[in-house]
This record gives structure tokens, C-alpha cells and sequence, in this order.
């Protein structure tokens, strides 16, 4: 599947790049949260890019050999001639790792709002995204993939509720690669415990949704989840229809087996 | 131990920061590979900071609550009123996590050559460090504190290595912050290897040590490692004598303990 995004032109870099963006190609799936971080970033730059869709399941012989040795997604094939997005260019450079793809985003877009220009600020949105590796990404794995106890899950919570600022946003009053970092996991967190589908006990799922909607505890999270998830670039990139589809043949599944000893 | 470095006068910051850096003081320790990180770039930009060294063992009660509430270095205080280290005063900003604070650095001083300037060079200088993160590391921590296989220390170094571009260092011809992130862990996986201190069992360590010294297949990574170790940012961050002195320590006691059976 490929979109081609147009949006107004791209103003010249002061700091790191006097070109204009060259071309942009993102490989990149609608059920991987490393991959939305991606797509959000360009949303909210209003980069101009060509979507991919890699099937995960199902990856394309060419893509890791051509795009990504690694062979996830996402990964970026930028400049070089114009060409079909499954016949990559071997003269574009290939660029991959969802944190290291929202920093090259923000350096191509210096004038978008991506990274605060204040060094202490930037500093603030790195030391959250790395939460978000460390402390919430982690419960989400633990919870809703693996089954493990919701505890991490909500510690994870309660440690990203202690980092928000003042403003609306992870940093300041504007959308920032912190929470383009952010808000893919915990869509996916929500939407897996609203609908009770993970690899955890069934009602359990639903039970964790219920307290994080109605406890007073973590009003701060439901907020900032608000504010982040009516952008328009959440959603254009987020398909809550697809991953309950997914999560849902994937958990019934497991369940089934837990349960019928299969 | 409280040092302070003067050195040339930043300029000014053309893309982030139109003022000058304020007051930077850096809490360390000279054991600590990921506090080794943001020594070298902060010596490696001509930095102005003040040096003070945490002792791990036996922290200052005053470290945590004031400092760093994850309790670990290395940690900035940056801005605020002059003050001394050990009295840190709540009107400065704390910057927690060696690689935060590497991006920070650069931030600080653009003009040094801690980040290129073209967005894709940058791009590479984070993919190396997340290498680091993800290949190297591991390898450091499970052959050498672990005492696990020494494979994957070796697949890391092959992973540097194929990273590795033309030029002397990681990404060109300059020392960027992916060298910074590199350097403390290269240098203490030697050391320990050279002289038989770790978790492995004896002999072994040397043994691979020889590997490293006489394989031509680790040519690339022996010139990138001496490259580097020749800085004067190195040799002035660097005490050997200090790390195999607690190695010594800390795998002599571990040795006899399982030989011992104490």
C-alpha cells in the first residue's frame, strides 16, 4: 500500500541542513507501536513522505537485504532518485531504529515543533522517551503480551505521570517526539485492556480499565492519553479496528490453548 | 574531588541556544563506563564544568534527593546560582542518563564535532550508540560480569565493526558522542581481558585478549580502539590503574569464593 502525503513545503534548516528534505520513504506496519512513533513524527512535521506497509508476517524477500538487515520496521530509505518503494534504491541511505528515525525527523524539520529549542527542555523529552523504554514499554510487553502481573504496567504509569510537566504535552505545550514515543504504547495498552485482550487472565484486562479510567490516581494519564489521542496525526495513523483484530485472533487463540490443552 | 576545568569560551549556539552555557556541574564516577561518557564529550567540547566524584560504595545522603533520584551517575546539575557540588541548589536543572546527557552536550556546543551537521551523519552516529547499547554491552556485561560465553562479546565486536564508515572514527573523520558512548566500555572489556580480571574463568580472559591482539579479522576494531585511546580527552578521563585495581578486587574475592566454596 503506498500514500504519498503532501503538505506544505518544508522550510529550510537553520541549524543542521541547508537542503530541503530529500525524498522520504518509511517503511512501516499499522500494528507496530515502534512504527507509529515514526509516522506520527512525520505527521506532525508535515513531512512530506511515501508510506509503505510491510506485512510483518510476511515480509517481502527484498526488504531486508535492500532496506533493513534487521528486518523490522520502521526503517527510512531517504534521498537518492525517485523509485518504486519495493524497489529500493541503493543509493538511498537506510536508516532504521524507531528512537534513532523521530531525532532524524526533527533534525529534517528543525522549524517543526518536535524538539523544543531550549537544550534543557530537549533534554526533558529524551529523559522521557527513555522512560517510555525503560518504565512503561516494559509493562505493556509484561501485561498485555506476556500475561505477566499488571503491576510494572502501573508502576510504569505512575512514573510517567511523575514526569509531566505543566503543559498539556510530555514537555511544554507542544507536540514533542516524547509523545510520539509515548503514545503508541499506550494506545495499544489501552485499547488491549478495554477490550480485555491480552495474554492476561480474561477479566483481568478489564478490571485494569476500569481503575485507570476511574480512579482519581491516574486522572493525570487519562488527560494527557486525551490530549495526545484527538491529534489529527494519531488519527491518521492509528487503526483501533486492526490491532483489536489482531490482538484479538492472537489472544482468543492463546486462551483456547491455555485452556483446552491443545 | 572537586576539579575545574576552564578551557576556550563557548560560542554561541546557532541552532538551539542563543545564549552561553551556564554553570555545569558534572557528578561522577571514575569506575562507571556510562559516567565515562559524558566526561569524554564534555572534555572533547572544551567544556567548562566542575568534576565531582561520587563515591559508588558509599553514596552522599544528600545524592539522591538533591541529584539524581535514580541514585546513579552520571547526573548534571546545569544553571542555578554558583554553588559547591556537595550543597546543589534546587534553582539548577538535574539531567539524569549517560545518553541524554551525550545529546545534551552537543546541544550545549554545536560547534563542537560531538554531532555532524547533515542529518543522516547523525542518524549514523545514534545507530552506532544504539549498537553499543544493544550489541556491545551485553557482551562487556555477560563475558566479563557474568562470566558468560565470551560470544556474544565477540559478536558485538563484529557488530562494531561493520558499522565502522572510512573514516578513523565511528562516523567520519571526528570524534562524535557515538565514539564517546563506545570508548568506556572498549576500554574496560581490555583491560579486563588483558589482565585476567573478570568472571570468567582464569586464563580465559587473556586468552581472548590474544584473539583480539593477533586476529586479523579484529584489525578494525584494534585501529579504531587505538584511535581513540590516544585522545587527550582518554587518557584524561581514563585510570586504568583504578579499574583493574577494583576488578582485581571484585573477581580475585569471586574466584576464590567458587573455588573456596566459602
Amino acid at each position: 500500500m503506498i500514500r504519498s502525503h503532501q503538505s506544505h513545503l518544508p522550510t529550510k534548516n537553520p541549524s543542521t541542513n541547508d537542503r530541503m528534505p530529500e525524498q522520504l520513504t518509511l517503511y512501516t506496519a499499522k500494528i507496530c507501536p515502534f512504527a507509529q512513533r515514526a509516522e506520527l513524527a512525520l505527521e506532525e512535521a508535515k513531512a512530506e513522505y511515501t508510506r509503505f506497509e510491510i506485512d510483518l508476517q510476511n515480509k517481502p524477500e527484498w526488504y531486508a537485504p535492500k532496506v533493513n538487515p534487521a528486518s523490522k520496521v520502521p526503517a527510512v530509505a531517504y534521498g537518492g532518485p525517485k523509485v518504486a518503494p519495493d524497489q529500493p534504491s541503493p543509493d538511498s541511505e537506510k536508516i532504521a531504529e524507531s528512537l534513532v528515525l523521530l531525532e532524524f525527523i526533527a533534525d529534517l524539520y528543525p522549524n517543526s515543533t518536535l524538539l523544543p529549542k531550549d537544550p534543557v527542555d530537549r533534554a526533558k523529552v529524551r529523559f522521557f522517551i527513555d522512560a517510555i523504554s525503560t518504565k512503561f514499554a516494559p509493562g505493556y510487553i509484561g501485561a498485555v503480551l506476556r500475561g505477566e502481573s499488571f503491576d510494572t504496567l502501573f508502576q510504569g504509569i505512575e512514573g510517567i505521570q511523575s514526569l509531566l510537566g505543566k503543559g498539556d504535552f510530555a514537555v511544554g505545550n507542544s507536540f514533542t517526539n516524547a509523545d510520539a514515543a509515548a503514545l503508541p504504547f499506550i494506545a495499544r495498552t489501552l485499547v488491549a485492556l478495554e477490550h480485555d485482550l491480552g495474554a492476561f487472565p480474561a477479566g483481568s484486562g478489564s478490571q485494569a480499565f476500569k481503575t485507570l479510567q476511574e480512579d482519581p490516581k491516574y486522572a493525570r494519564f487519562r488527560a494527557y492519553y486525551q490530549t495526545l489521542a484527538s491529534r489529527e496525526s494519531f488519527k491518521k495513523t492509528f487503526n483501533e479496528e486492526l490491532i483489536k483484530d489482531v490482538y484479538g485472533k492472537r489472544f482468543t487463540a492463546l486462551r483456547a490453548e491455555k485452556q483446552g490443552g491443545k
